[in-house]
């Protein structure tokens, strides 16, 4: 008997349909004789018509606190569903909101972090040998209000439940079934991982490859909790392991990921004096614009450059931010591109084989593929290529290295 | 400066234009320097929408529980949202779920009582200026679940927190602008009432006007809160006040009101021992089958006959519950009928006005309709006749009291 937690995203239980046979799924592990807790996400695109129906009522933005009152209420919605169509099959089973399955959080609503779970009620309702269904993605912060945790909360939600609870297993079932060295949609030679570590799905998750939010793999890696991905629609095929430290299947490179999410932006002239950078990057955190890569020119005739890349819809407050610093700080010009996107590979293996980055240039150079900007760290490389080209490049690094 | 609740049902909020009419109906009380709590019912149809999704999942009943969890989301949903439309206007606004507004109930789900009302929630939300918007119809049992109190169970809420707050003024917006002496879509001559005395009001509910939950006129009646009854769409226009003792405006009857919801049944033959109603209506009690009229024929030849009304919808539970006291009870044949409706009269002067009821026959009378079924009381007198028949007499019944 083994305690699993299992997470099923919005598209897995969309319809009746759906969440028959998410049901089925949940009833073969129970029947196994294991405690069997689900988190569940909004039935399929719920979150965000809920959105739109607030946009609709005030376009510049509700207050965060009545966004997370209103959508909170589609996970709500798809815990008591999933636990109706359990009930059909006639197995115990109970749906318990974040609030009521013990989720604290901070106050920072539509981003709220979680703070700690109380797993009384949980462990109570196992006990009682319920089929626990948690509505994920949710908690409640010290003021008695609802908050949520922001976009793939959910899986948060999962692996936080599982490493409190010591969960045996926590599968996170999507709608491909496993991790992949590349988008299989984009790459048509891409393969299925049978594990990968937790830094490189981080990579991976935050170079958008979208399988995992990186939070819950951030999580996962803090309290060891080894995480099974795989799909909802082909549940009896082994998915991918995500753990601390993989096995022998040393591959040189652990994927490729591409991510059209991303804007560029070049201050350009700025005095070459200490403390620039500081100032620049200081107000970005105020403005809470999240900065991905950075690079900084040599200094020449008294002058720097500094580009920086953040994702496209921040890209506005990024500039808006720079330019409040007129006064204090002295540029020739602020340019920005948002037809770029940043194509990665990452690979725990790479830091010791020198010849990797020349491979992937290489690769790009042949397919006459401009490079815009390179950014190195230890477990990965990305540039930024024109976004017209980003597809073809994605592929082209990823047979460079899978063949 | 008063302290002032307000309740809108789901049709006064049922899309972005209605929600922003009921923002400014608030906004006009709140700008006035009055503390306003407003109590809202779940937008529109979504209510049915959800009940229908769960019983497409489980057509036999999905367990009551779930149930609420399901349709409890239906206002928090219409919460937000008219917090987010009263944010447009540029006021201070907060929406509480049922639980934050401090609702306790019983733990019969789907039909939950309220138990207690904690304000210190609403107390300090006011105290800080805020317009406090409250999801109506919701509580939380003492297994901190969700429970909702039943159809109409909004106005209830309404009239709770009206009473716990000791409020100046509880203000009940319908689609129509007052209580009628007939539902003017099928009366012409309707005259609408200034004011109404709580008993009046019950029985008029309970006979099918549906403008008021009868539960939230009984705890109104029995904490003193005078209701106002008007219309969302007409604010400006004064509507009909529910309270104990109405003014000079002395009419003989009050209202006249029909029910087709009903269903009447008959035991024939019964033998006439003692102990045989309280076995036939202690067994209906036993399957929670809300009677209404009764009526018990004079002993003959050692028999007598039973006839009592349900709701239509209760019928089949009556009958399969009376067929499971054969061999306790003793009787010739069980008849039923489903094309009856009740016309009734009501009003506090009739029972010194011993001509009331002869007046009412009379104009069925002239009006070549049958009387089934007489039953009366000290407010109300009601007959049961032929459905095709309904519309008929209770116009011809107004008139002969209204003119």
């Amino acid at each position: 008997m083994a305690l699993i937690v299992k997470k099923f995203g919005g598209s897995s239980v969309a319809n009746n349909e759906k969440l028959l046979n998410v049901a089925k799924i949940i009833e073969k592990d129970y029947k196994a004789g294991n405690d069997v807790i689900v988190v569940v996400s909004a039935q399929g695109d719920t979150t965000d018509e809920l959105l739109e129906k607030a946009y609709s009522i005030n376009p510049k933005g509700p207050s965060k606190r009545e966004l997370d009152m209103l959508v909170s209420a589609g996970e709500q919605m798809s815990i008591s569903l999933l636990a109706m169509t359990i009930e059909t099959l006639g197995l115990p089973v109970v749906s318990l909101l974040g609030w009521q399955a013990g989720f604290t959080t901070d106050s920072n609503y539509s981003i709220a972090r979680i703070r700690k779970i109380d797993p009384e009620r949980i462990r109570a309702e196992l006990a009682k040998k319920n089929i626990v269904i948690v509505a994920g993605f949710q908690g409640l912060n010290k003021y008695d209000d609802i908050t949520t945790l922001g976009r793939g909360g959910s899986d948060t939600s999962a692996v936080a439940i599982a490493s409190v609870l010591k969960a045996d297993l926590c599968q996170i079932y999507t709608d491909v079934d496993g991790v992949y060295t590349a988008d299989p949609r984009i790459v048509k030679t891409a393969k299925k991982m049978n594990e990968i570590t937790y830094d490189e799905m981080l990579e991976l998750a935050t170079l958008g490859a979208q399988v995992l939010n990186n939070r819950s793999v951030e999580m996962a890696k803090k309290y060891g909790i080894e995480l099974e991905v795989l799909s909802s629609l082909t549940p009896e095929v082994k998915g991918t392991i995500v753990k601390e430290v993989v096995g022998m299947e040393k591959m040189l490179i652990r994927g490729v990921a591409k991510d059209s999410n991303v804007s560029r932006i070049s201050i350009v002239g700025l005095q070459d004096q200490p403390g620039v950078a500081f100032k620049v990057f200081e107000r970005l955190a105020q403005a809470k614009v999240n900065v991905d890569i950075i690079l900084q020119s040599v200094g020449r005739d008294g002058t720097k450059d500094i580009t920086f890349t953040v994702t496209a819809d921040q890209c506005n407050t990024a500039i808006e931010s720079i330019k409040k610093l007129e006064g204090t700080l002295n540029y020739k010009k602020l340019v920005h591109d948002e037809s770029v996107c940043k194509v990665s590979i990452v690979g725990t293996g790479m830091q010791t084989h020198p010849g990797v980055a020349a491979k992937m240039f290489e690769a790009l150079s042949d397919a006459d593929i401009n490079i815009q900007t390179i950014s190195t760290s230890e477990i990965k490389i990305s540039v930024l290529v024109d976004t017209k080209q980003g597809e073809r490049a994605l592929n082209v690094v990823h047979d460079a290295f899978m063949l």
